[in-house]
């Protein structure tokens, strides 16, 4: 009999596609289900929560999959760690639902982007913080971010917007951004994020706080909702977490 | 006419030998005085305060060399930090007086050391934190880090106690092991450390905080100051952290 698991896993990005398979590179997928074909002693398909890019990190990605071997959930954690490399690593597994799909049965997500602004880079900051040399304006950073909060048409703020998505209008919970000393972080939370929409919401509200762009001009973008053009910067992957999923808000 | 530079540097050593140059393996050092070579069309011999170990990270290495090229301290930074990995950081550079020497000239050095305790490792901490399975006493580890403030023989938190050294007497001026939430940092400064001693001195106070030793080993052992055994574990090198070299006190 199958059983069908959900496990949560963190991961350092920097050597890896992304979570899917990606020429001449190894997607943490893969590295999760080669773990899990040790264990079952045959090929098992992982189901993500959510694409990542490259380079991008997570703190509570979330997957499902089934296994014949019964394996129980704290046994499971233990097993696939011995075999993942220190980059990625079980938090917890626990038996899902049949009807449980990591991505469809997601409510919402949360992502968090790492910034930091000083003149000369730690270098022990680097795979985990983006840098900015130029001193930023906290207040029109968060003045932009408050202006993406609701349901609004990412279109403009997404790369290449897929055509095969029925709608690029997406609801935007909360847009936070906390300062400590020169660490900024943005933590975003919505029902659901287009390809490169975090790291072009970011870029852009790091545009504002080097003075490039008003905050109005997140407004404006929003409304012309006319795909992205080279004015909305992605900011680099690195500093890029996917925080949590949540499945009941 | 040539002119004395002092430079403080910051390094991920997650890539290095160490300092030094190694078999197998690039040292800092080396990588420092490539860049320099550039800059002065020539060899440029730089001086280090301290070796440090493969995977061992600084936070404000020192070393001083000469150049020929009259290269103001501000544009050395730039410049230097233009030819550098971003592993490598020139944090700031000044003339020093001829009498100036990195290593000679220092009158102590602060070194910290970061450990993580949970049951699972987060995988962006990886790089720069030893992690820690088992529960600590914090009360005991900083009972054991007080025994070993002030004037003692090291010789038995010491690898390979170097025989060309003089004395293996060193003074410790303050040993502080701080806890926030699961992480903890041992702080150490002192007039100077032995081979290994800082990561022996944290590993046995790791052992202590485990409660596989008492507090009071660390008197006995230093009172008995015989070479050190299997009993003193080294801790790993990634927790480590040059954090500052002092010349004056």
């Amino acid at each position: 009999m199958k059983r069908k698991y959900k496990v949560v896993i963190a991961y350092d990005g920097t050597a890896y596609s992304g979570w899917q398979y990606q020429e001449n590179a190894v997607g943490i997928q893969q590295v999760v289900e080669e773990a899990l074909a040790y264990l079952e002693g045959g090929h098992v398909r992982v189901y993500g929560s959510s694409r990542t890019d490259a380079g991008v990190h997570a703190n509570g990605f979330v997957a499902h999959f089934h296994l014949t071997k019964p394996i129980p959930p704290k046994n499971l954690v233990r097993a696939m760690n011995s075999r993942l490399p220190e980059a990625i690593r079980i938090l917890r597994a626990a038996y899902a639902k049949e009807d449980f799909d990591a991505r469809l049965s997601a409510k919402g997500k949360e992502y968090r982007y790492q910034l930091y602004q000083a003149d000369i880079e730690p270098p022990t900051m680097v795979p985990y913080w983006t840098f900015c040399h130029r001193p930023l304006n906290l207040d029109a950073m968060r003045d932009g971010a408050a202006r993406f909060v609701g349901r609004h048409d990412f279109v403009s703020f997404a790369a290449n917007p897929n055509r095969e998505l029925e709608t690029t209008v997406r609801n935007i919970f909360s847009f936070e951004v906390k300062k400590a000393g020169p660490r900024y972080t943005f933590i975003v939370r919505g029902d659901g994020f287009l390809y490169k929409q975090v790291r072009s919401m970011v870029g852009f509200l790091i545009s504002i706080g080097k003075g490039n762009e008003k905050p109005e001009a997140v407004t404006e973008l929003l409304e012309a909702a006319t795909p992205r053009t080279a004015r909305v910067e992605t900011a680099p992957a690195r500093g890029l977490f996917l925080w949590k999923v949540y499945y009941r808000m």
